[in-house]
């Protein structure tokens, strides 16, 4: 088993706080000053099989400097574990986080990335593991919701949709910015709106002054980059079944999961035969 | 029907922004300056029969202020619109909100608001609503969890647990506090610790700095006031199945949700069929 280090980059990592995991405070990993120790006793035990490191330094994450750092650390653990314990690790697990394009980050390609890696670990033999989620899935689920209603509002324009925060939860957990687009072209005016769910929630909002073309009651809107952190969060808040799951491959189209419905929400509750 | 009134009580509700509702910004009701011209033209429209008036102005309230403002302006507004435009409304609804103590709020009680109320409206013949929820179940209802680890860090103390943000995310939503105590009495020394979930977000955390007397492995604690905005909140993230739910009368205890397992999770999933 690897175990799990924690390196802390010294380089902001310029993501949400709510998931950045390299800082000292959060509870990931163990600590570069303790790791030695650690690997030292565990070498010593007949039951466990070091095989190597993981490391993995937060989510989204737009920079290379702050992997640079944290890799270059690793780097040097591996070097030291092996010159001064004569432990040689077989596997570098180095985690994913490589962001994506939201809105209008940088974040490095992954050319870039595996360039970086291969500079820093040149000449190593060992094998490595790459856990990157978000830049391979987000680009490829999108969130489709039929505009419910467009409230003219004495001091904004409201655009409430039928999808919610039970849907999609990244915009009231982490302020996230998603795209939104009409899925019809259209030449309506550009508008600035507040793009909202139905939940009764203030924080129920995907998108705030956003310039949009103004959508009418039963418009599909597009809500792009929701295949990372989109389905997998969703809960039934509200007494809100799961919506149904497509794949789309070339012009055909699957459902892959169906809509739940209200009856399958409570199938399992019981009512309790107090005696 | 009764109509939506937004009403800012331009009295700070004091509760978090994610839950205050009468903002002029929020996407709630209508604004006060607009609804009388809308229930003028209502009562002239054949299919609707307006009934009422319905405000809310937010949830977790802890001060009687913000109501008695709000529903000064609702008085006010309903015996202007019986004077001025000769509709009398038969149903006021005045929403819910009422807080508890999760810490060490100091909220109103249910009779110092049923006086205030009582006192606002005197002498008005109409039928009131009220949409309590927090208020009545929030203490109903509890999280037990299991002390998976204790790690102790460099910097501090993490006490993790079987619970995460999938089965109440209002610590990681809102910033919230929730009272968590051992189930089983301890002599063990108080220590501050924090108390964390095991999903792999930062913000997967019940508790920061708290004082407890420190658990060990296998113990279980106890999640105060989970009852509101807690299992209707829950998600599935990180393929955790939903947790089961036990009712309790006096000794006597009955699951009333079963546990789901991770065949569940994906029972419903389909695997295309591409031509």
């Amino acid at each position: 088993a690897p175990i799990a280090l924690r390196v802390n980059p010294d380089v902001d990592p310029k993501t949400h706080a709510k998931i950045s995991t390299g800082q000292k405070e959060t509870k990931f990993g163990i600590g570069m000053e303790h790791a030695f120790a650690v690997y030292k006793r565990a070498a010593t035990l007949s039951h466990i099989d070091v095989q190597g490191v993981s490391v993995h330094i937060g989510s989204q994450l737009t920079l290379l400097d702050p992997y640079r750092e944290a890799y270059k650390r690793v780097r040097d653990f591996v070097e030291v574990l092996r010159d001064e314990a004569g432990i040689t690790l077989r596997v570098i697990d180095l985690g994913g986080g490589l962001g994506i394009v939201y809105n209008a980050e940088t974040p490095p390609t992954a050319q870039a990335y595996g360039a970086m890696v291969k500079e820093i670990f040149a000449g190593m033999d060992v094998t490595f593991l790459f856990e990157p989620g978000r830049s391979i899935v987000a680009k490829a689920g999108v969130l489709v919701s039929k505009v419910v209603y467009v409230k003219h509002g004495e001091s904004r324009t409201h655009v409430i949709i039928d999808a919610g925060l039970t849907e999609l939860i990244r915009p009231a957990m982490y302020e996230a910015y998603h795209a939104i687009e009409p899925v019809a072209q259209t030449d309506a005016p550009q508008q600035k709106v507040d793009i909202v769910g139905p939940v009764c929630e203030t924080g129920d909002i995907f998108a705030k002054d956003r310039e949009i073309a103004l959508p009418a009651e039963d418009d599909l809107l597009v809500l792009r980059d929701a295949g990372a952190y989109g389905m997998v969060m969703a809960s039934t808040y509200n007494a809100r079944p799961l919506i149904a799951e497509v794949m789309v491959k070339g012009s055909q189209h699957r459902l892959i999961r169906p809509r739940q419905n209200v009856a399958d929400l409570i199938a399992t509750q019981k009512i309790p035969d107090w005696s």
